[in-house]
């Protein structure tokens, strides 16, 4: 079967949507590289437009709709991050958006969509679907819906992570992002191959949510029904149908942390870096940091993908 | 009398610490500009080497001493992050460095100093001098004394912060920056308006540490013998005796930000520019963002002096 996007993709969806999305720094830290033992090379998507890097498959989505589509408005389901990139590019290109939201999720999240201009619907993500809530929003009006990484033109836009990362660094060893549904590990392993097909490419889970690790080792998809972590933007239960043919084919492995380690590293990325990243944001440099990656790696990108933490979870740790 | 240094001497300073400087980013926040009504240029020190501004005028004090008196080592007093950078630069030079600090001093400054190799003397600061005790250690070696404000070498150095700044933005309306013994402040002045005659320039400080407000009325250096805030590198008691004229003949006035704004803008820093900033360096964006300032004033670079933070007193905001 055809993969889903090719680097072509990637390419394009970088013009599409530099309207709205930031290119955001590269920052390197002598003392993480002395702790982790290798060289690491941080893309601050924690310092993009929304406080994530969704905003770059939304916006690629979203600024390639018809007036009339715009016009019918938008439907998007998410834990958070998602949900505000959503609202930023529908607001931006006019669209009314409805997002389905988890009840408990982070409350700097659900204002700041709100503030966007959505509407948001919650639901209790141990006793409801999001899919249904969205499909019963979609029956009515025609809207279209912006899923959070099943889609092309989502796994294309947030490909533009590393396309940015590697055009500042030149040629890396490794790069390693978070792995929720996909979408960003993904694109971001799509345009990097292509790239450079000497590179090596990671995926990094919470142990409490390792669907994409377990689905590696089976060859197929497997399902994580309650995901149990504090990252909670790695909370999809399952990889996508069009992600993981990529994810597949194109990852080396999936490496997983653990909560503590987790935690560890916001607090190392915060007093060291002066960077507030959030637990999903900051998996793949724990994972860096825990010396989770093979020994002989010795220039690493490390996607740091939002920084979009409530302040009372922050005191917390 | 002459003032103690010009725009040369910050010119200067620019191309000697080059080695050990970053030039650190610019940012700007559409949510802090509308919650400030201006458009704010953030000068972000904290994520300069060090995790603070303060390495600028170290290192430009210490780059410029002969090979005999780097032989005869460093001599420092400083509540921190000068402490920290003078380590730095002495490790680099290849002197031995002694630092006089506050015994309540933060822990991670500490570390960090004894991490570069320097020696750590410590000091109570309600019942001893530090000025007494560094000068008994300089008596010994003939070791050389790096003030943390009131030389002329130091001032130049930290004005190269405003000089990085205003090369990015362009023309501003205003600068304004943290006000300690009068460091940052003389240099930020002392260039801002030989670049640009018509800038204002604002120091701005905490009520608990009014040592330059009072000393601006007053005409005439006026100290606070037991400073009181959360911001501790602001704890100078007194203007310095070089730093003072300068700020008396460029600064238009310091404004004060009482400890619950500098809490309040360092959690808007963390958890919407998703950046640490210490109590001390957010003391300039607290008077912004709580309209200290003349509100006919549309744009101000706002330095951002430094990031270095307990975590214990991070989770008590």
């Amino acid at each position: 079967m055809a993969l889903a996007i090719d680097a072509n993709d990637v390419r394009a969806a970088a013009e599409r949507i530099r309207p709205l999305a930031r290119k955001t720094p590269v920052m390197t830290s002598a003392g993480f590289d002395s702790a982790a033992g290798t060289h690491a090379f941080f893309k601050c998507e924690n310092l993009q437009r929304g406080g994530a890097f969704k905003i770059r498959g939304a916006s690629n989505l979203i600024l390639s709709l018809t007036p009339d589509a715009v016009a019918r408005g938008i439907v998007a389901y998410s834990s958070g991050n998602h949900a505000q990139a959503t609202a930023i590019a529908a607001q931006y290109v006019g669209a009314q958006a409805t997002i389905v939201m988890p009840e408990d999720a982070p409350r700097s999240k659900m204002e700041a969509t709100r503030a966007r201009g959505a509407r948001i619907v919650t639901y209790n993500r141990f006793t409801e679907s999001r899919e249904a809530i969205a499909a019963a929003l979609l029956k009515d009006g025609g809207a279209t819906l912006v899923p959070p990484f099943d889609h092309p033109m989502i796994m294309a836009g947030q490909g533009t992570a590393a396309l940015e990362l590697l055009g500042e660094t030149g040629p890396l060893d490794a790069i390693v992002t978070p792995v929720g549904g996909g979408g960003l590990l993904s694109g971001c392993a799509t345009i990097a191959k292509a790239i450079d097909p000497k590179i090596r490419v990671f995926g990094a889970e919470p142990e409490g949510a390792n669907d994409t690790f377990l689905s590696m080792i089976a060859g197929e998809r497997v399902a994580v029904p309650h995901p149990d972590t504090i990252a909670d933007g790695l909370r999809a239960p399952k990889p996508g149908e069009l992600t993981f043919p990529i994810v597949k084919s194109l990852v080396e492995r999936v490496v997983l942390v653990s909560e503590d380690e987790i935690r560890a590293a916001v607090k190392f990325l915060l007093l060291r870096l002066k960077i507030l990243v959030e637990p999903s944001g900051a998996v793949p440099a724990a994972a860096v940091l825990f010396h989770k990656l093979p020994p002989e790696i010795r220039s690493v990108g490390v996607v740091l993908s939002g920084g979009n933490v409530d302040f009372e979870d922050l005191a917390k740790y």
